[in-house]
């Protein structure tokens, strides 16, 4: 059983959760993602983060579908266990951490404010889930509301020893990046992994400002791994050249609201996915929305050749 | 099986969730608890509201409390059934409509805004729970950021035929009661049942614009029985009365984020809980809180014989 | 001139704008406010603040109305003085100072969110208004959306000289005071004037807390003279009885968005308004919004003989 | 004196406010911006919106500014006039037509929820300006959470008959400029002009959707201008080439609080601004920053030959 740990890097993908038409989970689907994320090159899979269709899943759907991953691959898994509660926070962390699971990530609920209010929060995470557990904070104010300083940051990492990996999605965020490399280097906070989310918008900077990777779910996963590949081998022009190439469709796949569809779209013309369903209340794409997604793909497909879609 | 209809009027209290000194649920506390809430006149009780502790019980447990307080009382039980996914909202609704609940209850997720949306929103719902359930409209601006006009509640009424009862915990909201009211009386909307939340701080004035009764969790449940049957009987005075005698406490119990541990310190001091733990995280009162408190219910004692306390 | 200090204590009541019903600013009926808060024993006035009606003043309208108060009385009068920039913030400062105010008030913007921000732009603000005017820090979370906690106010007050007092309008905010309280006592920041707001709504626990009074618009201010001298000669029975008496109104008066025509409603009857008329937009009250506070009104003059009415 | 009409088209570019290093406005600076907008080709511009710096403006120096760009060019100006009453509004909105200006913006506050709210807004908007003046409405929920659907805006439209223009800056905002352009087509609504915001970040498509051209502030409005006419006359590929290489600069500019930042000091190594300085409070960019700045801008001039810049 692989574990997170401060030097973990690389590229985790937030796979979407398949349904079929009739919205039952779409086991199927998730095999073929599973194995389709293992032979681009990803370094791990996160499950039942708190964006995407995790929340429409009943509680056991949730659990079979972490055990089914868990069996199909020996990728690192990191599965989303926050709850309103401390004590449900410890039931799934537990149940997850003995199928297998690499670490559980927590995300700040909304109603903390304060630089105190957030400490307190994750210690009491910590207590909850065990301090051997790998502990991946999401810090992702647009959406949940809470700000993290880098000094806050750094006051969590040195007061929980699980908290290894922070899941970055601040925006703007990369002098955030810059401040708590700094701040290790002075010796004011132990390693963290960074890995960067936000559909990746600003991948090609913040890997040259030192993350080790991205934890997102952009459906082109293969410019996630070529973009951490050329930034770790410090191929500049090659990873903005790619970066760029893609960033058109990536920038259409971050709309808030209709992300998700776009993303299963692109994932089902290209054999992924058998269906684009999703649960709902759900966002659904326009004729018009369709054609523009497929003129992305077919100007993409011009410039990165590993793009095939089916008709 | 009493289901919920448009005529149901009285109170319908909501039950804290009673913990012992370790966090495991306390069910001697419940059936003390239900058994006082009959005792005093409550119409229902409601379970797993968005608020308060519900959302920290595992689904299991969360089971086991509707099942154990519909095996105790006769009195109709609403259970919230709000969820992310209507798949999720449809088992939950099924499970315990079939175990004996009188109806369901459903928030408004945060991230509804237009006026189309809302609609759209309960319509789903509806479709989701199965007409024939009785469906409670939680409608609470302050906390649920979704703001419905009395227009878009009676475009709902007219298109969900199982929409009997709303939940109104407007702020203000005193003319938005008669606002619905006024549009019962045009026929353009069927009528509702109306309970008021809001811990009851404007339930005075609410009876009197119309509202069927309270749905709240105030720490002295007779003070909203009384309020409600003064007001049908049209004592006004004595109404008032008893409702400013209670003000003071009512309006300390209100404060956001520490209220639910108000209500179970005081309902600890009435002898209805064992303990006032909470599961964490949480608030916890200071002494001079408590003290605060204590002055208050000393005071209220002098104004209403029923107030007694265990030291 | 008079300048706020550290020690400051009592009543500084915010005056709501008087307009006729032209919407013209009504100096005869500012004229007459004044005397009548001079007459009740208030401590001093504050004009201009963020809630109210001063965004609609034109800067002439504004500079016209503190000219005429200065001239009017010689009650220490705080201006509000927030501003997006602190060029425009700095301008206002030596206006109103050099015409005999005796200290500014700023709240923060709303964008503030970690303690670093909040502190360094109040470092701004000092700098922007000079150390030597006299500053009113507003925490006022519910409007606001910033919340300070007790320590970054004392690294304020450590860092900004000129900050001597604390608009406190924090929601729950008892605890917050004996948390100041208790920092100073430790030597841990230098002392605060602290007046709370929230129209009164916790001012008899708030003066037991350590408050030194109240800085807030409630319509009949007599009732917050009153209890700040009850509480500072320690008649905890007299001060809570008459804050009791007044609660239900007060609490009426506290209704978002209508508060202000409840205020100005009232103070018509008392014969302090002309008209009770606001700028647009603007709330109004029903007829039977207008009923309930006359019987409010009504119930209190038989607890309390001061409220004399105007039909 | 050109107004605004139905059919306006093209660019109207957000100018900064330049000030030099003291903090003074600096108008050689602005004098040379009117200038170069105009050379590019701009329809238009707009100043004293809600965003940037124009709230640290005081009154007379926003008027001066107002009045300097009307004498420098005859390009049509729109004027930002939002203000908390309508009072203001209407003085603002006399001073600016009768000095020459095209027409009004008005952003609407963000008290607003309900549709009623929005539609009683913007007809006392148009009460308050004068039914012949051209008002701009803004709609742009990400900074003013007020969200207006299609359905809304028509009814404004309909109601409203100075109002001819749409600031469109929703995201996703493309199935919205849809769903315009059929309810003009069903006859449910006059024609609008519609000009999208948000930096410009998805006006490929936005052009595609119907849009008529963008009001915003990109750095190099030379895109904007040519995005737009290449979709004017069909050439959908040219469109999407020049677009596609501005794309990293112009997502790098879009971030949140440090935008207007980017924009001056690309605007400064444009030689189009003597200095960068914002006014206080303010964000400020790190050397790490402008060297990414520099390197994009490396990256565009050999895609774009008219980028030349100022060591």
């Amino acid at each position: 059983m692989t574990l997170l740990t401060r030097e973990t890097s690389g590229v985790f993908a937030i796979a979407p959760t398949p349904f079929d038409d009739d919205g039952a989970v779409d086991f199927d689907s998730l095999g073929r993602l599973v194995d389709f994320y293992e032979s681009v090159g990803v370094a791990g899979l996160t499950l039942l983060g708190q964006l995407g269709e995790a929340p429409k899943l009943s509680h056991d759907e949730a659990s079979r579908i972490v055990g089914y991953v868990l069996d199909r691959t020996v990728l690192p898994i990191v599965v989303g266990v926050s709850a309103p509660g401390y004590a449900a926070m410890r039931a799934l962390t537990t149940e997850v951490m003995s199928a297998g699971a690499a670490g559980v990530m927590v995300a700040p609920p909304n109603i903390l404010r304060t630089d105190n209010q957030i400490a307190d929060y994750y210690q009491g995470v910590a207590a909850a889930v065990g301090e051997t557990v790998p502990l991946v904070v999401q810090d992702y104010p647009l959406s949940f509301s809470v700000v993290m300083t880098p000094s806050i940051i750094a006051r969590i990492a040195r007061a929980v020893p699980g908290f290894v990996m922070l899941k970055h999605e601040d925006w703007p965020g990369l002098e955030k990046i810059s401040a708590l490399r700094h701040l290790e280097a002075a010796g004011d906070m132990p390693r963290l992994s960074i890995l960067c989310g936000n559909g990746g918008l600003f991948l090609d900077f913040e890997t040259e400002r030192g993350a080790d990777g991205a934890m997102t779910g952009y459906c082109v996963p293969e410019l996630l791994v070529d973009v951490v590949a050329h930034a770790a081998a410090g191929r500049r022009e090659e990873s903005h050249d790619i970066f760029d190439a893609h960033l058109p469709l990536l920038r259409y796949e971050q709309q808030p609201g209709i992300g998700l569809a776009v993303r299963k779209y692109v994932m089902k013309r290209r054999g992924l996915l058998t269906s684009d369903a999703q649960r709902t209340p759900r966002s659904v794409l326009s004729g018009q929305a369709r054609s523009e997604i497929d003129y992305l793909l077919h100007r993409l497909a011009e410039r990165d050749g590993r793009i095939s879609l089916i008709d």
